[in-house]
């Protein structure tokens, strides 16, 4: 128990109420399955609260608001969300929406002065996430891309070993995400989704390689391909398989599919070891594996199993915790809006890059 | 116990005369590390025996001799190997050479009248390989190459499940194999070796990724790089990703790498469930993991977590026991010339199709 902790024994009446003056009221935009995760994750977190809803049905939201005690006046639809410009409980936005929506709903917001921490994809084109980029600048409001492994300690775990040179030189990284989707979702629609499983889940694991090795892909190769023709996939690609190249030397192949079973990978291997993580996309029961040699003569290699023990929605309830942070304290989310830009630039390469024959 | 078995207790003398007189005598060429192996899983199996020895080193060869009841008459130098076509004891060779020999012994031994099994790489270029082949049927005589894995029971029992529908549509394959290798070894010479970790590892994923899918890929792009610039690979390249289409959309990734410690592992995404194994290339150990439904309604997955306990030269044994039987009925071996030749196809494919930035 550090500093903090011993005062809080010590004057906890104080603290307590310092605590709900700096909690930070969230206006959650979209009212879908995520959502959902991140409310309960606020709920349950102490930073944090959700005070403001946007939603085309207003009856599941007064509902929603009743349960998190938002105020009906707090309620918008997607028309009149201009409007909590004038609502001092809602200091940030939380964007749920389909990825084509992100860029308006993420720059309206600016607009209305409400800091934004948007889902990924960051947006469908390279040229919406600048914009978006450009506007939460301009209206002096933070930005931050909801990559919740990238606050998930065993992922933290993995990039701290990698940093430190548990692994040696990292030279191949090896990683795959995927589910089965079940048809009629947003998600299958060029419209709503603006791309297929890459923009779903395969960022997943094209965004794991760059925070493991910690450098940016310079080259990308890949080919799709859609395997059920059974009208889910007349829009979007089924499958993505690819192979990145990073400056060094390091190669990332990825895998990702809207129509397998696909549990989330990865494995990194370096000169002195591997790790490896698999679950590792879920919302939770991520187990982080590894074997590597100290160098020290002699000595057994270190073993490393390890299962993060919480359950949803803790990922949820860290991202919205550190996003609160950055806010209180006037600093820059460790997933800023050039992180989810970045990606996009990344999987448009990738899109771009179909290998021939 | 079958009839064979009972067989055996019945009639004890006869069955041992029987098998003994059926026993295929080899020749081994090239007494290195991987040629201890086949002749100890000769050894221990029934239907073989080592019969000849060629060496550049006859010390070595006569001390080997002796172990296995090699007739010191049956010990050929690199140069009169030839005349083992008057040896009787000597039905085929075992071609345990560097790759860039593995064409020209193959050819003499085909001429010699001899059957041949060649490690893999089966050359280290397609005309050579393509040379190979008809060198073997102008004499007469069976060329199999030596992929041991396609004789290991749990690598047939995943080809069995995937065959049988058990993961519905294989969608697609990832996989690694890889070791830090030590400096000095013949297989970072180009001149021996003809190439770097694909040609040695690599072959494995990509062979796994043939005999998993029942198919043939008919697309290939790739990255190579070295990373150590340490001297080992100023011939052959350290580490190569690769990705691979199958025809029906079915797509692979596959990594290697000299330079790291990489588990041999491969895994299998379908419609109904997956497969993994890992560690999947060692000589033993092999372990199959798999999470299947089988679409009846309500019923669990099935799961499968299972361990070979053979030992190695096992592999070895299960490899030389299948050409045997091959030569005794007269029958072509499950991995042929023809399979060595298309892996170097294809090999020659990923190296061609290094993708550009």
């Amino acid at each position: 128990m550090g500093v903090k902790g011993l005062a809080a024994q010590s004057l906890p009446i104080i603290r307590a109420e310092a605590q709900v003056e700096r909690k930070v009221g969230y206006c959650v935009i979209g009212l879908g399955r995520i959502a959902d995760h991140f409310m309960r994750g606020v709920a349950q977190g102490s930073t944090s609260k959700i005070t403001g809803l946007v939603s085309g049905h207003r009856d599941k939201a007064e509902r929603i608001a009743a349960q998190y005690g938002v105020a009906t006046s707090s309620i918008y639809s997607y028309e009149d969300m201009d409007r909590m410009r004038e609502n001092k409980t809602i200091d940030a936005v939380y964007v749920a929406l389909p990825n084509s929506m992100h860029a308006e709903y993420t720059i309206r917001s600016a607009k209305a002065g409400k800091h934004v921490i948007c889902e990924k994809p960051i947006s469908v084109t390279v040229a919406e996430a600048e914009q978006m980029i450009a506007a939460c600048k301009a209206a002096n409001v933070k930005l931050m891309i909801a990559y919740r492994c990238q606050y998930e300690p065993l992922h933290l775990k993995a990039v701290k070993l990698i940093r430190d040179g548990a692994l040696g030189r990292v030279h191949t990284i090896n990683g795959a995400f995927g589910f089965n989707s079940p048809p009629g979702e947003w998600r299958l629609t060029r419209k709503l989704a603006g791309g297929g499983s890459l923009f779903d889940v395969g960022i997943y694991v094209l965004n794991a390689s760059r925070y493991l090795t910690g450098d940016e892909p310079v080259a990308f190769t890949s080919y799709t391909s859609t395997m059920d023709h059974d009208g889910r996939f007349d829009e979007v690609e089924e499958n993505v398989s690819w192979a990145l190249r990073f400056p060094p030397g390091v190669l990332a192949t990825g895998s990702c599919s809207y129509g397998t079973t696909m549990p989330g990978y990865f494995k990194v291997f370096g000169t002195m070891g591997t790790l490896q993580m698999e679950p590792a996309f879920n919302y939770d029961g991520t187990r982080l594996l590894g074997t590597y040699f100290t160098g020290a003569k002699g000595a057994p290699p270190v073993i490393i199993d390890e299962t993060n023990p919480e359950k949803d929605p803790k990922q949820f309830e860290r991202e919205a915790d550190h996003f609160t942070e950055c806010i209180l304290e006037n600093k820059t989310p460790r997933s800023p809006g050039e992180e989810g830009l970045r990606d996009m630039k990344y999987m448009e390469a990738i899109y771009r890059s179909q290998a021939k024959a």
